[in-house]
């Protein structure tokens, strides 16, 4: 007779198994699935309950509650510079960051396709557990399901976020004011270039690698340089790329930009590939940089602090915000004309992150 | 020039329209289907602020948080008694409410199929929509990926929630004792008998109907009707069935069960379907129904609450737990003989939920 305790059955094989749909199902392959992949790479207290959700400690008071959701759905799931799951971490962190937001938790929601390899799994868990202990952010609670072959591909990862905003900050979309000076923390295009590359086997001279990063530090050393109610606006540029996210704050907070099109950082790696293959790079998504809008009395301090970290080293002042209330976004060319910097159009590039 | 508010743009139709790749490319499309579909279905401030995250207000003193997450893929989307909208808001609801927590947010992601039909979409988010309302629980944020025809199986939907913990409720799968009644809250197996009879096109007598409902106000009364202490488990037996639910507490707990067979509520319709497909009602998922494990001196009160509720009338007490160091939960069967009522082995109902 078999038993009810995971610890008699055999352990999974992670190395040469493949997902069925009994590992969806709510039974003991589930659990075991669970216990010998999901909370080993995860290991915290809220797991290791094994309840249905995590009971988490109250916020520090006068902290409101950030909540942020992504699905990821990133084709192909590893490229260079990471991997469905430490882009799922660190989507779901910029969420909550660019909310001014101190990211805490995290919940993971898992949908397998039956036939996908334990190991590919195994691997994007650990990267998914190593991403979340460097930005010191656990994973608390989750679920899996398991589609039959032909009804997913291969994974998809829901992560949502909670963090903790302090109080007097405020950054959001509509605050965006004619005079404000629009920072960007660093080169663009680099995760959407990596991301095609990879996926049409593109070679080019040297790698292009996604900027896949979390950018919670980067928020708290900007908050740390300023007063708080200078920093009017932190978004991060990723589906749609640095035009459609300028013209959605254009939108929100009703008013225009003027951006200098040589003062946008783009590396050259990424200029020659989009060149090549007709792409604007401004379109191309983003999942390590910042878009800051600030008071301009917080610009000079604000670029600094960008500069002086890690993430920031080729941060920018690419333009500012002037009354325009169609909302329109316009570059300045590098040949002192003026051309409009629409949102995306159509879908150069599907299931980016 | 095309505008970058898309209040100029042609509205998108939702009665013949289909999901395109650019609803998840970041661009203007997305933004309008946010802007026509979700926020105006979800109708709260804190989605119509248009950010990458909902800001919260603080919880109140003394109160713990609770966050659950549930990916929802089950097939056929709409059966009687709900459709994966509803089942997607009921679940993730359930989850905080079996950890005693009262359900304040949602947070929604889509992963939706190149050609999904959008008047289907439009029909899942009202259902969503009108769902979260009666539970008043606001949808606050959300995401939306659009993966390639055949890459996906028309919507996926993961609910996150956040709840509530009130001081002095703790509930939870390790604490059931020697001695403590088993409860049930109603009859077992309605909803994977009107999955699997809308999957297969079965025709029984009388309608087999889901029972998907939110149980946060069951719950609510429960602790209105005795000391919080004395309610040692909540779960909700969904997936795996009753049988899988209280294998898994048992082995958390450290203890056996002994429950009467007879006593255990299923409706004639699931109970001759059931014999009918050669099924266990016990292995069958229940999507509002509760399993509550209390100390023995508050059974009766707790079991006329439960009876009380709208959703509680068939409640029973189906057995009590005792020591076993092995875990097993044993059937006392009709014939007066006993039988091992094992976890669910292997897959009869895939994507039930």
């Amino acid at each position: 007779m078999s038993t009810p305790d995971p610890a008699y059955r055999r352990p999974i094989d992670l190395k040469h198994g493949r997902v069925d749909l009994a590992f969806g199902a709510g039974g003991q392959a589930m659990a075991q699935l669970i216990a010998e992949l999901f909370a080993r790479a995860f290991a915290n207290d809220y797991l290791a309950r094994g309840d249905d959700a995590a009971v988490l400690p109250a916020l520090t008071a006068g902290e409101r509650l950030v909540l942020a959701t992504d699905a990821h759905v990133v084709s192909p799931l590893f490229f260079p510079g990471g991997d469905i799951g430490s882009l799922s971490v660190h989507g779901t962190i910029n969420d909550l960051a660019v909310m001014g937001a101190r990211p805490l938790y995290l919940a993971a929601s898992f949908i397998l396709e039956e036939g996908f390899a334990l190991a590919e799994l195994a691997r994007i868990v650990d990267s998914m557990a190593t991403a979340a202990r460097a930005a010191g952010v656990a994973v608390v609670t989750g679920d899996t399901k398991v589609v039959e072959r032909g009804k997913g591909d291969g994974i998809f990862i829901t992560t949502t976020g909670v963090g903790a905003l302090p109080a007097g900050r405020d950054p959001g979309g509509a605050r965006a004011q004619p005079g404000d000076a629009i920072l960007v923390s660093g080169t663009l295009g680099d995760h959407g270039m990596a991301i095609m590359a990879q996926r049409e086997a593109l070679a080019f001279e040297s790698e292009i690698r996604s900027d896949s990063a979390a950018l919670h530090d980067l928020v708290e050393t900007l908050y740390a340089a300023t007063d708080a109610s200078a920093i009017h606006v932190l978004r991060d540029p990723t589906r749609g790329g640095l035009a459609s996210t300028l013209n959605e704050i254009a939108a929100q907070s009703g008013v225009g930009m003027l951006v200098d099109e040589a003062s946008i950082p783009v590396s050259p790696a990424v200029q020659s590939a989009c060149e090549l293959l007709g792409l604007d790079p401004l379109n191309l998504a983003n999942e390590g940089k910042l878009v800051l809008i600030c008071a301009p009395h917080a610009t000079a301090s604000l670029l600094a602090a960008m500069r002086a970290h890690p993430l920031g080293g080729e941060a920018a002042c690419i333009g500012e915000v002037c009354i325009d209330p169609q909302g329109f976004v316009q570059l300045r060319t590098c040949l002192g004309g003026r051309r409009m910097l629409d949102w995306l159009a159509g879908e150069p590039l599907p299931r980016i992150c």
